[in-house]
């Protein structure tokens, strides 16, 4: 309810997700038994830390961190844990025992137990299966051949899971299938979640701050990236600092509500948007529906089998396992390949949190490597024109013994040495070079260290006799360059445009040759 | 002897140094208790892999990881680890108990012992810390004025620390002062080194494998910040490729000669570097003084106070604290200042390993996070020129209802949505705009992220009747796009020139008004 009123995505779910659940169990557990009222309490802290985290963190507009999240880590992402909750579901369809966070643990204890599978289970769960692909592929055509209106069909082709749930409990009430080791929902509490007090002595506080700060941001980078996925299929926006505080004030609420951190999930967002959710008040209804539900509906889900739950959030999330993704990124860039590969592999292998957090650091270190070794071209005048271009790409023509280099990568530590390696090489190659003009058109940034690369390149060709010149130096950098001797100890000229440069060195030198 | 022949630094110096000691005694100490053969034979084990490691690396070319430490990094690291071993070397100034690796450790533990202070120990100390300032500052105008020519002057000034070791070794035999509680040197084993076999059992690699990993990255860390600050203060290069296999050689070599983990240390190459080393023979020379040492001047050393030691190492290491960094960095960049000032701070507070991870870290995020928020100019064309640049900084022509925007990054995930938001921004705030050319001369990569928020940015400008064009799209970038989509879809064209994009423009629009 508080998520709906602050946060900005449409279909995001909030509530408790199983890898926050997780986190939650192993930070609590190190203050408090299991079953005991301090290990309520402890949960109840964490999520008011958590709460308190993410609203400080929206407050400081710290939401663009989520921009670090490419678009093919999220891809790689969902596809893995897609797999992942399909994979951990599989075991209430069989009817047995299991468990695990990562692939190989939920395929090995699905394997340890495979003998104890129950076949009224089995049964149940693959009918519900079959029934809901059906509902999601065929279903709508099948009841438009019969005759139903377009609407008609959506809405039962939306309720399709509701017949599966009534069917399924029907079938187990009356046979009794429940005695004859058939899983089911059982017995829940019936009524609204108390009022709580989590509890605030600093000791407390100070154990769980750690823990909380990882749930915050682990939590946020999962639900930001199921926002940001469902929205995008929609062309949406969401506001990655609103949604810090949007989920800020579901923990806080959580805190005061017999909860623990909650975060937006993906199963339940996916269930949500397949639901057709189109405004934050699908998220407000869930929330008066769950209350109704609570009050009233527990006794009848009593005999509502396990497998028929499973089915219904297999078939949700395999929908979104999206293949493509690795297609078009191998066909536009290797780099952002490996980027969902590794995604997908390290999730399914380490944890969603591992998965995550491999796929961003993998990202920056592919993006900085790209620019550590940047792509330098010999540029040559466009005749004709005052554009210079590449000498291997274009025709166009040089002036002998100038080297008019554009580099095409801002300049700072991790390839300011290789620049200053290319152009003494250069050097060493043509000793009939006088010249050489540095075009910094795409040079954003110089750092420090790439300062002191300079001025030990200018002092080189400075002892070379060879003159260093620069042209199309932007306004930031200039300005920087300028608090600065290197311009004063300079023996060449900073031209404002490279056809400046052509224009000067062509009437003190030789005439152009075409290159 | 193995890194003189192997290396590249010609002053890096190379032995066991205290991190790498630190270090190893922590790996080795899982396996085996401390003093028994097993203690001994696991540290064998631990520089053969540790070698074994460095060489894999040198061949697979991975040196230029070293690049990423940048020149604030590299000089904050050397400010911090001064330092810490100035204060390290304290005790024995005072000839009391401490240690320690970080200086809030140091400290604390100088002032828990202060009280048990030798003043015997520290007049020895501070006479020969005084000496040897002197011998640095005001020996050699001094001898000159006593009428020595220069060569000779240099030379008693290097031969400094030997006077002081001799006339402190002989004070102490005097008079007797080692009983009176002056720590000194004592019996150090006489004869060369045995030669060794490492136990190679599969378990004992298993175990040492990560440790000796993480020794090797940190050793080598280490070691190429040294050797590259040093090789800098004389104009040299090193080949961080071939000192990976430098260092892998020693590190071999300590296996089978009764050592363990050997880097490039700061202090000793200090010194070394000091006493004026201008080739890698300066090490083979201290490796055979140190065999001809270990030979017949061991009881020699006996009565060298460890006071004289401890000066000689502040005194070096003291003079490579350079604070000017920190104003240079200050007037040039705040960037590159918090980088050294982080740097510095988290060395002296968290250790050695820690503060250099930490700036590097911290270099690449600051990095990273500038390139996150790109620079964009509205730019125009400068009159009588084909040459376009910022419409705020310089005074240029536009064109009615087009916007030129140049953007100053490369595009990537981190800052794609935040063009698209800037375009989409401009467009709302001038109605007027029918054409919107993004000028791509610093866009060095246009990663699948930001292809998919271009192609998005593409389509919301279709729907508003706005074209989009692109100018100056480098070859690389445009060889990728040409494999998608993107390119047939654009209702803009791509010019070669933005100029080209201006003629074209101003031929379909009025004529072009001054800005």
């Amino acid at each position: 309810m508080l998520y709906a009123i602050f946060g900005t995505s449409r279909a995001l779910a909030v509530g408790p997700v199983a890898v926050v659940s997780l986190m939650t169990a192993s930070a609590v557990g190190q203050v408090a038994e299991s079953g005991t009222a301090g290990y309520a309490v402890a949960a109840l802290t964490l999520a008011l830390l958590s709460g308190a985290m993410l609203i400080g963190l929206g407050l400081l507009r710290f939401g663009f961190l989520a921009n670090f999240l490419s678009h093919p880590v999220i891809a790689g992402f969902i596809i893995a844990s897609g797999l992942l909750i399909a994979a951990g579901q599989a075991r209430h369809i069989l009817g047995i025992a299991g468990g695990g966070d990562t692939l190989p643990e939920i395929l090995h204890r699905l394997w340890q137990h495979l003998a104890e599978t129950n076949w009224q289970t089995l049964v149940i769960g693959l009918a519900s299966t079959v029934f809901l692909v059906w509902v999601r592929k065929g279903m709508k055509p099948a009841m438009k051949r019969l005759g139903a209106s377009d609407g008609l069909a959506s809405l039962l082709t939306r309720a399709g899971p509701v017949f599966a749930i009534i069917a399924t409990t029907v079938t187990v009430r009356a046979f009794g299938l429940h005695e004859q080791g058939v899983a089911i929902v059982g017995s829940i509490p019936q009524g609204l979640p108390p009022f709580t007090l989590p509890d605030l002595s600093p000791g407390l506080i100070g154990t769980l701050a750690l823990p909380a700060a990882l749930i915050s941001v682990i939590g946020f980078v999962e639900s930001v990236s199921v926002a940001q996925t469902l929205a995008a299929k929609k062309r949406q926006r969401i506001d990655p600092d609103q949604e810090l505080i949007g989920l800020g004030a579901a923990n806080v609420g959580a805190a005061f509500s017999g909860g623990f951190p909650v975060t937006g999930g993906f199963a339940r967002s996916v269930v949500n948007y397949d639901a057709g959710a189109a405004t934050p008040a699908a998220g407000a209804f869930t929330a008066i529906g769950l209350a109704l539900a609570a009050l009233t509906l527990t006794p009848l889900l009593y005999f509502l089998p396990q497998a028929t739950l499973a089915a219904t959030i297999i078939v949700a999330v395999l929908s979104l396992v999206d293949p493509a993704i690795l297609r078009r990124t191998w066909a536009y860039s290797r780099r952002d390949f490996a980027s969902v590969v590794v995604t997908v592999l390290s999730t399914l292998v380490f944890g969603v949190e591992a998965g995550v957090s491999t796929g961003v650091a993998l990202s920056l270190l592919l993006h900085v490597l790209n620019t550590a070794r940047p792509h330098v071209a010999e540029v040559g005048l466009v005749p004709g024109s005052q554009h210079f271009r590449n000498v291997l790409r274009h025709k166009v023509e040089t002036l002998p013994g100038v080297l008019m280099l554009r580099v095409d990568e801002s300049l700072y530590f991790a390839n300011a040495r290789a620049i200053e390696t290319l152009v003494l090489d250069r050097l060493a190659a043509d000793p009939a070079i006088r010249d050489v003009v540095l075009m910094c058109s795409a040079v954003n940034v110089i750092d420090f260290s790439a300062l002191e690369s300079l001025e030990a390149l200018a002092t080189e060709l400075a002892a070379q006799k060879v003159r260093l010149h620069l042209s199309e130096v932007k306004g930031p950098v200039m300005d920087r360059l300028k608090t600065t001797h290197f311009l004063r100890d300079l023996n060449g000229e900073v031209f404002l445009s490279q056809y400046d440069a052509w224009k000067s060195l062509a009437a003190t030198g030789p005439t152009a040759k075409a290159g």
